[in-house]
């Protein structure tokens, strides 16, 4: 496994699992597991602790209102972390963005945003983590980067032909 | 030991240090010591994990932004924890009230405002809890509050004078 | 009795019931009332001032929008408050949180988070204040904190069959 | 006395005296005392429901934070409050403002807005009620309002003044 | 017609209809009208400044967003004004809240709160207003207030019923 | 006058005076005038309402807290409008940049940023409107756009200097 | 062509296809494109670039978000840009206004608020530049103006209607 | 060099200069240059665009306001890419948050906290990055990490000193 994703409820995968289908693009491997940094600490702590060891480079945190937990997988091990506010309904997740990203000093948890957009970003970041020492994925992500045109513009192409025929 | 004080940094301290005065106008016993959830996890799971044995009744956690002190200490007892929320640049300290406040189902935080009126209600708090089971506490809360009339009416009296003699 | 439950409308039950609940799972007696801080002052005092007397040891206010209810409790005795503050549709509650939260030094409000995990919160700490004079309660806690990796062990289980079988 | 001024602290009164400053200009009598909705909370109850006897029409409270202190008034007596929201850390005030204004239906409180300018139209808002049964006081708005834009016009002037002499 | 009642959009009406409820309970006269501050200048400005000839003693204003009706009355008039911040989108109202309430000196609007609730105390507000000058109203609202508790009290009974048969 | 400026008081000017240093830096005639939407509507009413007349092709409004000013210049003239959100106690300015952007439907008011950078962006959106139908101006604006990269690149060499001279 | 609309995600039309309908009612012609200042940096680059010589005046941009789209456009030409910040679930699109808005000195965006309000606003927006170096767009303008009063009271006395009818 | 810092103003530099001490520590090479994603766009694309044929390996960039820097820069390099969100008054740098870390699908940015302890952070996270293809670099994060207890116990020795000497 490269990268592991953690979050902390099972209820959060639905609103987070663009992040696996992100790395599935580039064939980065995975694992996903349901911990809490605050209802099983231990487990987290050892997860952590074990991750070089395991051969993960990249932890990616999923948690939501007080998300706490890509801060305490940060606080125990020096791979890079990357944290996803998970939506809440106090103001669509200023509390989880708030407690993921405002990390004091030597602590760092590289945050992505709120969302389906962020979840898929925290796997994009992943793969360009990875690609520093990977040549094959670093051409992977120049490939998908130079698909983004095509893509928009077959949609601008479907939005001009919606408008010509009336919405 | 009744009740350990715990801070994230010891810059804090200025900003928190009503609680340490609450507790002594009670002759609560208290301790207080610099801590770091992200920068020592280890120290911070000693201290929560031996609290109950070495004594202590409440702890009271201050940290600021992504402030997960509370939380991670919460986690590692079931002694009753407060937070309180240090104020940072971010609107004043919503970070940290949010990062505090907002704790998943399970494992709770007793958070207080921030500001040194926080400070002093953390204190404050922290006796009524040991009130429960001290009844000479209890009658000092009772004078306390007793006291507080007084109090306020000399503060109105003054004014009265500053109004009459034009401020 | 051994918690009382306030809320400042009937219709605050449904948001908050899982205060209740948690009291149940540790066999701690509740009552649930339903005042107002502001329709029903009178009632508010009464309840609040005879509290010690009729034996309560915690009161649990919940409250939306400029969630007064626990503050006023709190004026009315030296017994500890917790604050729930409801979901509204500003911000998702932040009025309710910052009306509960941000009292003025002197008198506390113990406050937990918004939503179901808030109100959960709000008993498990009024179980965790309990405790310090009940060892009964305190094993149960213990028990409780013990039983929870077990059970995200199992959700971890259940997501890794879905991930298999292909969500 | 026609105007009763409330505050939570008196060290809100040089933020907020702008409101007597107001009333004076008007001629209104006005009484100013410090008192706390949760500090004196029974002073608070005697002053509002002995305020309709004593003669008042309008009680102006001041308060930071969880801001109750108009609310709890309001609760006691049925004449008009009019609450200003104190400034404070959390983000200039904020929490006063959603303190005082979000409050239940059946017990209003008609808010104005933070900083001197929302205490001077407490003390305005206070002469516009008591003018709609005081002809002479509805004649001292209508020329009050008469004479600003000549007060704008000098403003005006000078900045024009400003402006040609190189500022 | 005793109170006016203004709003921004007609879309408005079934937001703030709670109003017009509670000014009727008290068998207060009011009239509604739709006009727009930004749309119709002219007539809003032709309303406020007739309002007192017609016999107008409250305006009451709900719109939301740049919620500017409420303080574009206030401009043309001395009567008293009641500003009701529609909810919106953004945040719940927070806009609709802010551009209503945060005047500048010297031309007030008594700002209620955003919901249902605070529609109903525009109108609640309004009868206060209007009883400084009428006993039959203020014995009105002194019965009002006084059969609150009962209302709360039947309520209460209710959620016990339920409570015992088990929700 | 091709541009008229207005601010609700003159105690703005040293916070938006940038906007008028900008237009300078085009040579765009301009006038600069206080006047309140809220204290002199009649004045900002007559000055929309003349403002083509009299020439004017863009009006800069200035204003903070509840900043009607822009919306109500918008609603009495077609020309287009710029607001500026006056920085504030509560949050910033969060007040005046809701108040002025979220306007109805039909009456726009284009919205700049707060702060000093939102004051010279109002002088230059002012001067791009102008440019379309004034080559000469047109041609300013290229060669301002084309002048940036150098301001820039002699910042960033001054910035080399000091870092290799230890900052 | 005179006005270019460009939006960040074809997923945006429904919410903004305000503006181009607001754009049709003044004849005003325009093109609609999508493209992303992520995704397609070169193809907004040309775009913005080479729309002084394709003949567009005004160009409008929509996103969601971190929305830069109307940011980097602005950077990219001389022409008046106006950005609609799209609603997203972060308090309802306060993360796309203010990435919008609070743009740095020298390079403008004239930002409308959120909503279709806010689209159809930047119709009206480009429409009243135009109308700058067009009598016949400014006489569309003031007769839509001028037409505003009628519609506001023909929706007036329809609900004069439901009111007495029994709403 | 492996780094390169970016920030769109040089008045920045003061705010955001921990990220190089932090590099510093760890003896990573770096380069820092002011460019603007608005003033500059065609530099930023340059440097974006050469950053891997360079051999850069991160790219730091630090904005504030409507921060776009980070996000345009991510627009033209597949390199991992950390943004720092530059404080500004309003709220503290809410909008450099927002506009920095809600970046839509496929173009991520890790956002690190506003602040210096932010800025210390977006330094940490890249050698982090950095070590996961440097053995020499883990091993020095593994001892910086090892140290931080060290020095947090220094920190609460003086703090105890600090109290037993009365403060």
């Amino acid at each position: 496994m490269q990268v592991g994703i953690l979050m902390g409820s099972d209820s959060d995968w639905s609103k987070i699992n663009a992040v696996a289908k992100a790395l599935s693009e580039f064939d980065v491997q995975y694992e996903v597991n349901v911990m809490s940094a605050h209802r099983t600490p231990g487990v987290v702590k050892d997860y952590a602790e074990s991750a070089i060891s395991r051969g993960l480079s990249v932890i990616i945190c999923a948690a939501g209102g007080a998300a706490h937990l890509a801060g305490v997988v940060a606080a125990h091990t020096t791979l890079p972390i990357i944290g996803i506010p998970v939506q809440t309904e106090l103001a669509g997740g200023l509390d989880s963005l708030l407690s993921t990203v405002q990390m004091p000093g030597d602590i760092a948890v590289a945050t992505v945003g709120t969302g389906s957009g962020g979840a898929r970003n925290a796997g994009i970041l992943a793969v360009q983590i990875l690609a520093l020492s990977d040549p094959a994925l670093r051409k992977k992500l120049e490939d998908f980067r130079a698909s983004l045109p095509k893509k928009i513009a077959e949609k601008n192409a479907a939005l001009q032909t919606r408008l010509k025929t009336g919405e």
